[in-house]
């Protein structure tokens, strides 16, 4: 087997003993006690610094999804803790395996759908054409339009609402935007009901005016529910819910089988 | 099995139809496009928001770990999604996993350390007698000093120095500071070399100084790492690297049972 | 909102204080001492305990794809142990995180495939014109034949020939197998070289003809996958190779951009 | 910065075109549909394959925790599945990540302690003194005693009674069994109840009889679970709860406050 000679490259640090360099900036110099943890994360996903308007609106996306209750996540998190208290790292990370297709990974779908239908968002674009062959290119594939409905938030997703609002006000509301929008509209009259666009959505449009690609969008959401997660170890560990939800849990799903064998015995 | 009556509570988050409340702030109303993502992840942390003094310092610290290149982490991290690209948060879960007690997670073993011998910062303290009890102490444990030392940032951590300049401009350069630099003192004597303090040590010592309990120091870290993952999962997609690293750690692994058996065939 | 009143059912195992059941079946009276690690796998996968024939077939399964050295996933579990060496389940779990798409989880593909082509393995079915038509669909979606083709094994896939040999032996060498030899001779003459049954595409294929439904089959190479990573873990603490890949890794990243920081200095 | 030259090395398998070797075995020719999943499990674990005796035991202890119902890790997994059901690794990852300390994991502080009290089986030891001493040591310490009691299975474990059985009559019901059964003694009649040795307290005394190390014994309930978590998968894909497992906690969690904010509105 020849040996390939292929150089591992990287461009996002290198140190050296005195000196920490994180995309092209100086980490004690430039960023320590200047930048905010939102606006470094900007530059992990963009290789730049916000500007100002970025800064607001990025900010904005990254916290949106940090907290909504007793989601899975949470529940998965809470029950991982309890039994290694000692690895709260491990507990954070089983909460966010489960962002996926269906919960906050699914900003990703809607992204790349956007994404794909207008390639170069700075061309001129017919959005009602575009949104029509979206939508009946969904139905021919028996796929559901991404970023839209909620089981809770109805008719509207406040969320969504004042992301957009957030989005008008800094130069973020684009044919992106403009495309969810008449999207979730088309989808609407076609399910005689208000399907309002909800906050991964939301994300997903104006992340996509925000140049970030699809394909590490759902990023945005893992680091909001990290620290959602974080938060959830702490309350765990102060007061612990997981240990009753399973014995709860355990006793309804394994009693009627252990009325039958009692009954039998 | 008598049924425990017992009532799940919680006080981070719930929402009605057109409300979403966490720790008490209105996501859309006080938070969106008004809180950064760090001040946010303070909120989940301490339960309030932070003053300004507060905003910079925590955010400094939740800042420093963000990346430092082709750690372990960024590692496991890139080797999970070239397995599994349609599923990013498992990979940066994967990375997040290994932040126990030897990287990143030694911030906790510092804190706590630290917080148990000061268990109220507002009390008087000796901080040389309390130094000297508490190297006296790990040493009788054959237990290593926390927060000390690092195989590239020498004599000192630059990132620890910046970090302890910014605490001392923000007020947060008190007792545990103080001590933390006593142990590593006392330490280096001992070790006949400078043991500087390090980027872990430095966190554990200011979050120590914020409030933060030892038992969640750790989701500082966690938090930031996830971060820095998000950007090599963003990079192994356009330039990846985890398939030579593999291919080169095969070969050189089974370069002698290989030659071993083509010799004997 | 009103209280919806639906009850928690589960059938996979239940407890008394004096007894376990597992799958109908007694842990303490009929499996413990009776029934080896396999065949509970093939009990808790299929809800019955296997005949002669079903345990020999799935054992096979169940150990092809424990160890092929230093993958991607033991690559990962070894980076995480040498983090969080207190937490080796945390080191196991982030290997197995990148079985997706690409390695091992490439299972489900293949049996899902298989199993919409045949949804009656009972029903007559023309094997060749239904492998005409999947190769057609698939290269109508600019779509991978699954389950063929290995960057190593080359021309067969050994793993693959013996497994098809067993299942010849204890009866499961039926439509699904045939169909996926079928695709792989199809791929082959259009690809104008032979295109090899990978282990994957083999355990896709008889464990579908086992009965198994595709939507859980990646989960034999989960299982397998754990084993393997647990010899990871074990030769990591004794034998650490992780710091020293690491190390590597990092110089090689980032040669060029300290050269040029120290000429520029 | 000098290169250090050190060559990576690994003894677990190796493979060229047309041959795996694991562990000194040829896959293909001496594993395949010869060897079981829990012999080749052992193999993986002690780099041997088992004797009669040994198979009979190991995999007695392999299947002991694949499934206890609906405890903290089926929760976990459960909940991540309905997030991600694309990435059913990352389920069963999520549900292994808990396995540390409190639960499954606990076999590990257990065979840590057993031994260190008796460091060589083969030299003669009084059980009685070293298990007084160890107890003593615990106390002192103010450490619980682990691998004794449980919540369900009282006054015995069934699965411990049982294990102990067939350790009796495979020969391995040596000085680290006597000394477990001897320390559960002590334990019990200081605390004036019977004091039952659980799942594994058992696991753990005869994994020690086996020559596995304290180090990896935690990789049995690993690959135990690991089985057990595939099932959950299964039923939760067929027979979903965790919706409705979260709508509950959900709703419990912030009935009070949402009725105090609809009371005040």
């Amino acid at each position: 087997m020849a040996a390939r000679i292929e150089k591992l490259t990287s461009d996002i640090a290198w140190s050296t003993h005195d000196r920490i360099m994180v995309k092209g900036q100086d980490l004690c110099g430039d960023i320590l006690g200047k930048q905010s943890l939102g606006d470094v994360a900007f530059l992990i996903m963009t290789d730049r610094l916000p500007s100002e308007n970025e800064s607001i609106m990025f900010n904005a996306l990254a916290v949106t999804l940090i907290e909504h209750g007793m989601t899975p996540s949470a529940i998965a998190t809470r029950m991982t803790v309890i039994g290694a208290p000692e690895a709260m790292q491990a507990a954070v990370a089983a909460g966010l395996a489960g962002l996926g297709s269906v919960f906050v990974g699914s900003m990703e779908t809607a992204a790349h759908l956007l994404q794909d239908a207008i390639p170069d968002p700075g061309a001129p674009v017919d959005i009602d054409v575009v949104a029509g062959e979206v939508v009946a290119d969904l139905r021919s594939r028996k796929a559901q339009v991404p970023g839209i409905g909620h089981p809770i938030h109805k008719p509207v997703d406040p969320r969504a609402v004042r992301l957009f609002e957030i989005a008008e006000q800094t130069g973020f509301s684009g044919p992106y935007v403009a495309l969810m929008k008449r999207i979730a509209g088309i989808a609407g009259e076609r399910a005689g009901k208000e399907l309002p666009i909800n906050a991964t959505g939301a994300i997903a449009a104006i992340a996509s005016e925000m140049g970030i690609s699809w394909s590490v969008i759902r990023g945005i959401g893992v680091i909001s529910r990290c620290i959602g997660l974080v938060g959830h170890v702490r309350e765990e560990l102060t007061n612990p819910i997981a240990r009753e939800i399973t014995a709860r849990v355990s006793r309804e799903t394994s009693a009627d089988a252990i009325r039958a064998s009692e009954q039998s015995a």
